[in-house]
């Protein structure tokens, strides 16, 4: 076995967002040595690692160049070099999850038509190169209002995704590759986190319930675990594992799923690393997202994935309004609330709906835990100076 | 309340052990700006921190003018410029906790004469201020062997204690100023951690257990909780409040105890931080002492010290027969175990007895937490290359 600890063992990792931050957490339990790389100087991983490199992520030198450096190269954000990554796996480098992995999930209607090829159940939907194409498709009947659009590229926190009701909806959207998918009268939206090794071991985790705010398309509860019927979680938890195996996927996949009105589960999409869902487990799980896919990218043991206790997160989003030097409002507050650890990620600006930290809310009995997240949620503000 | 989050709030803390690094995985969290000082340009504490600092602790300059930087200052370590600490507190700087609080603590001999006055039950005892006076005081029977010998100043990590058995064991010791103890005949080894904050809010910990290996004093296992009785618990956390009190302490207090064989409580001693019988809080409480820390200093309210479930820690120290660069042998076979959690402080050097990590083992059910960690403790070895 590679000695990781305390050694000269280098993991890389592209992006030095919040996730990357806390996958900082646990290279820094583990002394295991990391270079980050981030467009970003104010990037949250920049300290905490062992060395910081601001660069475009999205360039084929200076992605290919960052992991020439490393041992094992990993990433926190999709939109990263691939050409880089394929070139580096030619040449005897680890990354994980693979390029062949990411390859099908960059772009969502690649992602959707793999789902199809592997039988994996999933919401109808067209592919369109552009938006002449989607208008036609409308016009011929092929694709019926209201539907759901998603950009295939380049979407996040609910950006490049919107539900179309009406032509005035149509006309906002841009002029790009797109797919249109059937609007699903779903019951409940669901995630399950997946952890594969490079050996195959696999790890499912209990499935999260998610409960989104209307306009923003964000989430606003986290629940673990999710308020459904035993028979229907088993199932979530087979699907999503069926997805890993099906990308051969290394690390933690993020599974959203929708539970339909007639109790059956469709893949959404997936998100090939560490996910907003599954920030409850740091404090909730006996072995948490973050330390999971470093255990699986290093082809550890997987840990359990078992909760200790029930956990809800709520996401510290922007208030509308303000722009600035952040300040939470009335953090004292909760942190006076058994059972509440904020989280805050470092971004030193504010603006509305960003995400600049979340809270995890414990407890035993997951009702008394979703009332208390409501309180955490009217009383801490993410306003500016 | 003072904006500690994603400011200019810079929060100092002298010491770049392991206890800092744990600090940081807090001051992370909550992104709050701090500056550490360390004399080794290795130490654990060295990234993760916004600003670090090589220099002496004992020198009155050097921790004066790092003083003079920050906000609010704290150590982990007890062996720093108390001079410069005094000094500090004169300018209005905060402190936590207090240099009159630290000079009580770290003579032994001050510090069990404070006992005394405040009507803590601790061992019977007396001061000498050299060995000859020790001799004197045993010849002339005074004190009897055998008796514990505790040098007053700079022990740590089982060193500076003694066992004097003999007058063999007696011609050993060094010529320093020292307390010889009454030899306790206990039936445990305790230990309660005390959070308290400027406001006075205090919060106990359960009460852990503590097994010691018998030659190099050092602890084996800690377990929490504890396996006593409840009202021998109750009167545990009542006498280590009662201490935390009497310092006025502010941030992490350890209170070590004996419970003797009549089932009376005897304070042994105390650290004024974070301290090892504390660490299984990381996995295994609501809120772990090292956040508790910083929330205390910084006046927050504090977090709940339950226990989510049972914890038990074991110690990483350098095998025996080994002294280089060290290599953590077997520590795949460990991480296959549910519920274990290795830490490695990031010391790149062992050597025998050197705490160079800890693991921790949670389970629901504390005696079978205890089989897990023997097997754990007969797994894992710390070795060299």
């Amino acid at each position: 076995m590679t000695n990781f600890f305390s050694s000269n063992f280098k993991l890389g990792i592209l992006g030095g967002g919040q996730l990357g931050k806390m996958m900082l957490y646990e290279t820094r339990k583990y002394d295991i040595k990391t270079h980050v790389l981030d467009p970003s100087q104010d990037a949250p991983c920049k300290i905490a690692c062992d060395y910081f490199q601001q660069g475009n992520l999205m360039d084929y030198d200076t992605v290919y160049n960052f992991g020439k450096k490393v041992d094992i190269l990993t990433f926190e954000i999709e939109s990263v070099n691939l050409k880089a990554l394929i070139q580096l796996e030619k040449e005897g480098k680890k990354v994980y999850p693979s390029s062949k992995t990411l390859e099908k999930i960059q772009n969502k209607g690649r992602q959707k038509l793999f789902y199809k090829e592997k039988n994996i159940p999933t919401a109808e939907f067209i592919r369109f190169s552009n938006k002449a194409h989607l208008t036609e498709g409308i016009t011929s009947n092929k694709v019926k209002i209201p539907f759901v659009w998603k950009s295939t590229q380049g979407g996040y926190d609910g950006k490049g995704v919107s539900i179309i009701k009406s032509g005035a909806d149509l006309a906002k959207l841009p002029d790009t590759e797109c797919i249109a998918e059937s609007l699903i009268d779903f019951k409940n939206e669901l995630a399950v986190i997946v952890a594969r090794s490079p050996s195959g071991e696999i790890k499912t985790y209990p499935v999260v319930e998610m409960e989104f705010h209307p306009e923003a398309n964000q989430v606003e509860y986290v629940i673990c675990p999710a308020r459904i019927e035993d028979k229907v979680a088993e199932k979530a938890m087979e699907i999503a594992e069926k997805v890993s195996k099906a990308f051969e996927h290394v690390g933690i996949l993020a599974v959203e799923m929708f539970l339909t009105q007639d109790g059956n589960i469709l893949v959404n999409e997936v998100a090939p690393r560490p996910h907003n869902s599954g920030h409850y487990s740091i404090e909730a799980s006996y072995t948490n997202q973050f330390e999971q896919h470093i255990r699986a990218i290093l082809n550890l043991p997987l840990g359990a994935t078992e909760s200790k206790l029930g956990g809800i997160m709520v996401n510290l989003a922007g208030a509308e309004g303000y722009i600035g030097d952040v300040v939470y409002k009335d953090i004292e507050l909760i942190l006076k609330m058994k059972g509440v650890t904020p989280h805050i990620y470092g971004k030193k600006q504010t603006r509305p709906f960003r995400k600049m930290g979340h809270v995890t809310i414990i407890h035993e009995n997951i009702d008394e835990a979703r009332k208390i997240a409501e309180k955490v949620k009217n009383t801490i503000q993410v306003i500016s100076i």
